[in-house]
């Protein structure tokens, strides 16, 4: 049978999704609670690999299993295993064809600021810190310009060896409660560190160091060095996977709406 | 000198705010650290005594000094000494009859709770999971209740000293964020565990364990047997401690617009 979990977790205390050596990863702390509840060696596929510090909301992941425990119950099986800091969220059967990564036809990531001239207590696993004050209309002009259907060979890390960097970004908006803020980004795909690159650019517009028009510059440049920083890990979390293109388009659309 | 402070922090790891003997209280971190800074013996007087694993946003205390570092500067100071789950949000002179505690005319608190089947990851810290769907509308009701000056001796934890139980409760609301609700409370002073108790009564109503009315039935009995049980701790946050009533009724305000 192949299962399908939605997965949350607070990043904090791992080295990130995917499993490696010699440092925790998610993905091995929850194949290592399968393998022990279904007594066979199990191995999950999630995705999207999250860095080191990065949080989950939805992340989503599948396995095979010939195991007979009916599959909504391995949410609360696992969640009775696993440390209070990672939790699925909900277990079901999945199609024999689907695949966690293959079959997902978008995503939508949260990057979360604190705009103040101290850090928060409460808030320092899940906020950046940015001591300046944030300009929201220049903010939001840069993440109306991602929209659309761009090559964003400038949002990749340096050494990414993906060759297409071409991706649709379907909705992108900002909300601010008080000092915090949290930028909404909804795409059929993201290269790699694609988010902390754009919140970083919105950080550095945002308080003037660079030139509003910094993302369509880039774009049409597609040089990294027509961007910001790459923002922290700790601000970033991957909200929810889709795999309906109606409920990621009819979620950017939400997105959109906060602009 | 005296000094104000506001101060944020994530309850998590302490034992609670006053200092005590076995176990690290949030008030004798701060302690050592102004002693260190100060290089003399410091000691501080908070507004709310919260308990262990409750949080704050703005914790208030004061102390006097002979030192001559200016008023301002000790935020950004404490900040460079103090754990990363305390952090000071403001430093400034209080006038000579200042006193963070007993000057205060009122408090905010807030009551974060996550209802969904699992409980989650990242807000495990900071909101108390509730199984069962909670209806809204008969928890604004109990919220409503408890609006106006009445004898809250019901709202009290068994073994309290208090004689005086009246309290004027300014404004309480609600508000929810998918399956994250957030109960907030304005008063003009709160009985022990008084915060806890309201929000444990608000589960127990909107989950249908305890008849709507509950809050109204109490505060006409006295009796803490009309009252569900005490939620946990770490759903509290301590919002603000006010001096300016004034400024409290506004925020009361604020809050009566969320029911």
């Amino acid at each position: 049978m192949k299962i399908k979990l939605i997965i949350e977790y607070d990043g904090t205390g791992y080295a990130g999704w995917q499993r490696q050596k010699n440092a925790l990863a998610v993905q091995q702390v929850i194949e290592d609670a399968l393998s022990k509840l279904t007594r066979s060696n199990v191995v999950i596929s999630g995705a999207s690999r999250t860095d080191a510090g990065v949080h989950a909301l939805g992340q989503t992941a599948h396995f095979i299993t010939e195991s007979r425990i009916p599959a909504d119950k391995y949410a609360y099986a696992l969640n009775t295993m696993l440390p209070e800091d990672i939790r699925i969220r909900e277990s079901c059967e999945a199609d024999a064809d689907f695949h966690a990564r293959f079959s997902s036809v978008g995503k939508v990531y949260r990057y979360q600021l604190k705009s103040a001239p101290h850090a928060g207590a409460l808030t320092r696993n899940t906020h950046a810190h940015v001591i300046y004050p944030l300009d929201d209309a220049l903010m939001r002009g840069e993440l109306r310009a991602l929209e659309g259907r761009h090559n964003f060979a400038a949002f990749a890390a340096s050494g990414s060896v993906v060759t297409d960097t071409v991706r649709e970004i379907y909705g992108a908006g900002l909300t601010r409660n008080g000092d915090e803020i949290a930028f909404y980004v909804a795409g059929n795909g993201f290269l790699y560190n694609m988010v902390r690159i754009i919140a970083g650019t919105l950080i550095s517009v945002g308080t003037g160091k660079l030139a509003p028009g910094a993302v369509a510059r880039a774009i049409e440049s597609r040089s990294r060095l027509d961007l910001g920083v790459t923002a922290p890990a700790h601000g970033l979390t991957l909200m929810e996977v889709y795999y309906e293109k109606p409920r990621l388009l009819a979620e950017a659309g939400r997105i959109n709406r906060l602009l």
